[in-house]
């Protein structure tokens, strides 16, 4: 994305990228059928699980003037706005912690003043947001998104790596909690007893790390070995609601003589209970704020936009990362604005606004990669097993195949992609038969073993679509209705998802990996070139690595620390936005060039702007051969993330000197024969994980491989 | 071991084998220094917290006649005397399982009886153990165990099966009881409450889950990417009573306001209480005995006899796996007749004997070859860099380490074998320097990587000697003193023990790998090939597997079934017992002989006799290429169970040209190219899972690793 500050146009561009495939972005959702519901349950969770703790969150931060059902209200608005008229349909909006952290440092400053005070906070949080909204507008107008390739891998992970923190951390206050009499609760009572504060709390850890360490293992189900492979996939899908049921249905095992508190359970406010309106109002007592406070307002204003301008963009970003080969544009400046406008509405009617939300928004487009390889598969292998009932030869068989893979791609996508798409399966298969010199017979399991072919060769892709989007923000509406219902889960199962969410967010963060690299006993770190690895590892030494990583810590700790302090808290994302000019303008000085180009790519460093659709095909094309089957695919679109880089400048092509590269040929041979386009380096960036990642098969087993990988190498620079 | 039943030549032949390397048995162990108190330590918890258990077991079912005080001094005895003056230093000895259960079948019959009564059941059991020990010497002295080869695999494994099966039940008990008012308690007690019970349990939970997991974690600590290499020895070495220490610390974390009891602990008398001490003088009142239940005690007898004698030989064979490459000869009749005594001695003093005890006897020789492991390498390593310091050239260096080697050895093994131990290392390392031309150059790190070099050639040897047998058993007599100390671990962490160990028990098991294999989905089943596997997944049709493993799930289960009747359950011995003959005269009738031989090779089925001692020699030469560091090892030693099958019959030559052998060709094409001794079969059956195995090394990390592989084959087969 090119960076031009003339006002609107940023906005024009995202508008015309989204209206063209607007229509499609339906059509695709309903198209997909039952399968849809899958990410959108998952993703429901993962953003009503979160709103509603820190509803509770809020509740006691703020004396209970915010509960859950402001919190899930306005995901729910927010949420439904954004899928149906927002730009980005992969961004999943909602209140996140960091709001929760201004609202409360934003209450611990109003309450203290006899003039503003409790019952005026809510208006005063109201100027605020308009404020902030104004500010949002101002950004998105002058294209300030056009600088998101600014915002480099080390703010977006150590950003992605707080918000991990801040979670954890909420998971065991709340289990540390589960011990504890709760405030506002009558410390007399029987149930607060030490005996069953005792049982409550071990219960407590048995129930939260119950559902971690299950939720954890349901999401490998695919490559379990055992079960059947619909149970395997449903496991897979809905392992995590399903573990939520199952450890809820737990805690009521405990016979009727336990006291019913045992253990604690959701406590929000039905939301037809009196006093969970009052804030509807807000706008009428506007006016009675008195108007230094109005001014005042300002400051925790810039923060939030600021904090939005960031989340916002970062969580779009890591939705779209190059590997999830998105067809459709982004539209960071038009949503920035619509943000804007859902700021200011949430202000009005008095509850906290949404935003974008890590790790939402990037498990959101993962599940969709996930749905999408169920779709073209499941399609595929029907297609071929219909061809072989009708005794169909090979090269029938791989046009109907050819055939309905067309059919399943969007308009967008131009044929000769997709013809290539299934090119290796046509050679490999072809190979094979005339090897067995039967090439006009009707083709048999012999020849082509359907399932293991077609998982060898379908791409990464994302069913790009709005529903899942919106029917997950509609899920959380209906969540204010079904409280009663919510509240029989136990506050303790929320703890463990809360580290679930933690750690389902940490693979793929290659600030983490380098983290967990530093603790790696010297005499494994090959282990670590043995697998699925980021390209620094080969090409960056381990000394500057780790000076990078530790730089990166401390600055996270720093944020982290900022959360704690009472008002100066305010500041936290000044911080965190500090990173991108110390990235571009300091970092540089301390690491040599190439070096911070592995560490952390920065594409304007990199390449002249390329038309966002061009490299995206291109990308397509290249990375087609990867996905191997839902679990590698899945190690996909985590491990590798940002593997893929776009280098054409001669000082990076010149890298193919480096020992790196060296070992990467011996990776690949294949991929060194071929002269290359400067795309290839994508490919010697990208494949030679992919290939260690081959080494796992066993000789016998992966014989056939690198060929085919060749030919992906082929086809892809051939064009 | 030839089928002879002339009386006393197995126990003469037994008692001239280890005499003659008695003085070695000892002097090896002084010589492993500090270093065997890591295999002491690990078997000692393996015995002494099962032992402690069964004791609180047994004080429940004879209403407090014995105690753990008494199963303790049994199995510190029994172990001290064998550990001395035993025949197999390798076989543990203890109080197990199916002792405790004959004694509970025994006492419920005693203590309905009038004239009996619970007062005389010590006597009448004195006089079960006189006739039981009177059986085992006619069965030791007419050579019973000279048809140990007809104990094979399904009998062995079945059994095997069938303790794990008994520890789990118990754990599971255990912790239930948790939740319960223990008998012989006041359940008026306030820490009885509904409240405190409930804490209790919930507590158990956390820490005989937390005990499980934690521990089967630490055993694969060598294999961790974390923390220095010494750390993760340690916690390989000692991390099971390690997390035991552990957990009883974490047991002691909630406040003093807690009732003492939170969470249960042992609960043993001291042996200085008055009434521990009754039974030692047993021998004066079994003159009281009415003499028809002298007589009746014979039925009981011979179920024990049988009992000992299938459980103690299947415990000695299980600790002398061929895999192993034990140099020192087997003893099972002089072991036999040796116990006959040890039951006589235990009776007479009114404790229940002592047998040797799965999977405590495997274990420890496990453990014996991790160390035998690090003190080669160790040894090797410090040559090795000691040579370089000098700056000596290949030559010289591989001369030292050669040296070093040899003194390692024990005096029972032919130089030409240790010489040929170290035979791929020249060759590897000669190449690699030629290759770099710098053949007598001083050699640096770059030409020769001690640490992995060495791995890659070390053998799997045991560290055969008494040492450590009988300081276990003495440290399980100090436990009868430290019991104050004992009584401070919870039974919590006891019932996760018991789960651990059930689990320890089960990898290498093919009766539950083969049960597993049941429920791998067929379109998985090709993981399994991938990986380190029994030959039978390749050569047998999947539908024989089933068959045979559910026949052998339902006997299986019969025996489990008839451990819970009251009183016919004493008869449960004898289904086992029955394995035998039915494996030798109708299995045959229901399989293939070749299925049966690869689902459970029988070796009286498929060679003549071989002796003992040339048998290991030549494994050994075969397998020196095996063991590649302590993990690899670890895997090898268990997964590898009894892979390395001894035919010579054509009828299995002809095996190479099934489908698997074309199948192990494509694993391992050097092995083919080489004209074959008939014990190369041992290598095509044991080398596929290997070469397998090296597949998971990246096409990178592994090219230089077939060569290797070939070499060893050579060097083996050159012979």
């Amino acid at each position: 994305m090119e960076e031009t500050f003339v006002p609107f146009r940023g906005i024009k561009n995202d508008l015309r990228g989204r209206l063209f495939c607007y229509r499609q972005d339906w059509s695709g959702g309903f198209h997909a059928g039952n399968r849809i519901l899958a990410p959108t349950t998952y993703i429901f969770f993962a953003s009503a699980i979160p709103v509603i703790s820190f509803g509770e969150q809020l509740e006691r931060n703020t004396d209970g003037i915010l509960t859950a059902v402001q919190t899930l209200a306005s995901t729910f608005l927010c949420g439904t706005i954004h899928s149906i008229i927002g730009g980005q349909p992969l961004l999943i909006l909602g209140v996140a912690e960091p709001t929760v952290l201004m609202y409360t440092f934003m209450y611990s400053f109003a309450k203290d003043r006899a003039d503003l005070d409790s019952k005026l906070f809510l208006a005063w949080a109201g100027w605020v947001c308009v404020w902030a909204s104004l500010l949002l507008f101002l950004l998105a107008i002058l294209g300030a998104c056009s600088i998101i390739n600014r915002f480099t891998r080390i703010a977006g992970e150590l950003f992605g790596l707080l918000i991990a923190l801040l979670f954890m951390q909420q998971a065991i206050r709340g289990l540390i909690d589960e011990f504890r009499i709760p405030n506002r609760e009558n410390p007399k009572a029987i149930e607060y007893s030490l005996a069953w504060r005792f049982s409550n709390g071990m219960f407590a850890i048995v129930l939260s790390f119950g559902l971690l360490l299950t939720a954890l293992g349901s999401r490998k189900a695919r490559s379990w070995r055992y079960g059947t492979g619909w149970l395997r996939g449903f496991i897979a899908d809905y392992g995590v609601p399903l573990m939520v049921l199952i450890w809820t249905g737990v805690s009521y095992m405990p016979s009727g003589s336990v006291p019913k508190v045992i253990p604690r359970r959701l406590s929000s406010p039905n939301p037809w209970s009196s006093g969970a309106y009052e804030n509807w109002t807000v706008i009428k007592e506007m006016g009675n704020v008195p108007i230094v406070y109005i001014v005042g307002a300002f400051i925790p204003a810039t923060m939030i936009a600021v904090l939005y301008y960031f989340d916002h963009s970062v969580a779009s970003q890591l939705a779209q990362q190059k590997e999830f080969n998105l067809r459709k544009p982004s539209s960071f400046h038009y949503d920035l604005l619509l943000l804007g406008f859902l700021t200011l509405l949430c202000g009005l009617i008095g509850i906290p606004p949404s935003n974008g939300v890590i790790p939402q928004s990037p498990m959101h487009t993962k599940s969709l990669a996930t749905l999408k390889h169920q779709l073209l598969r499941s399609r595929l292998v029907a297609t071929a097993q219909n061809s072989m009932r009708q005794n169909a030869s090979l090269g029938q068989l791989y046009g109907n195949m050819q055939e309905a893979y067309k059919q399943m791609q969007t308009p967008l996508i131009y044929q000769e992609q997709s013809i290539h798409g299934l090119r290796e399966l046509k050679e490999s298969t072809i190979q094979l038969a005339s090897s067995m010199g039967n090439i006009d017979a009707p083709v048999d399991e012999s020849v082509f073993d359907i399932e293991k072919e077609i998982d060898d060769l379908l791409p990464v892709e994302v069913k790009e679509q709005r529903l899942s989007n919106l029917l997950q923000s509609v899920m959380v509406g209906g969540c204010v209705a079904a409280m009663p219902f919510l509240r029989k889960i136990p506050t303790s199962v929320l703890w463990g998802y809360f580290a679930f969410m933690a750690i389902e967010s940490l693979p793929g963060n290659q600030f983490w990996e380098r983290i967990l690299l530093l603790f790696t006993a010297p005499s494994r770190r090959f282990k670590v070139l043995e697998e699925h690895h980021a390209s620094f590892v080969e090409t960056v030494p381990f000394k500057t690595i780790a000076t990078f990583t530790i730089f990166q810590t401390a600055y996270l700790l720093v944020c982290f620390g900022l959360t704690w302090l009472p008002i100066a808290g305010v500041l936290f994302p000044l911080m965190i936005m500090l990173l991108v000019p110390v990235r571009q303008y300091v970092l540089p000085k301390l690491f040599k060039g190439a070096h911070l180009t592995d560490l952390d790519a920065a594409d304007y460093e990199e390449y002249p702007a390329v038309p966002f659709e061009i490299a995206t095909e291109i990308d397509a094309g290249v990375r087609r051969t990867y996905a191997e089957s839902a679990e590698i695919l899945n190690e996909l679109v985590t491990r590798s993330r940002g593997e893929i880089k776009h280098m054409s400048s001669p000082k990076v092509t010149s890298t193919s000197g480096t020992p790196a590269a060296d070992l990467r040929s011996r990776h690949s041979p294949q991929i060194m024969e071929k002269g290359y386009s400067p795309r290839m380096n994508d490919l010697r960036q990208g494949k030679s994980p992919i290939v260690s990642g081959r080494g796992k098969f066993s000789p016998g087993m992966g014989e056939a491989r690198p060929s085919k990988l060749g030919d992906g190498v082929r086809g892809s620079t051939m064009k």
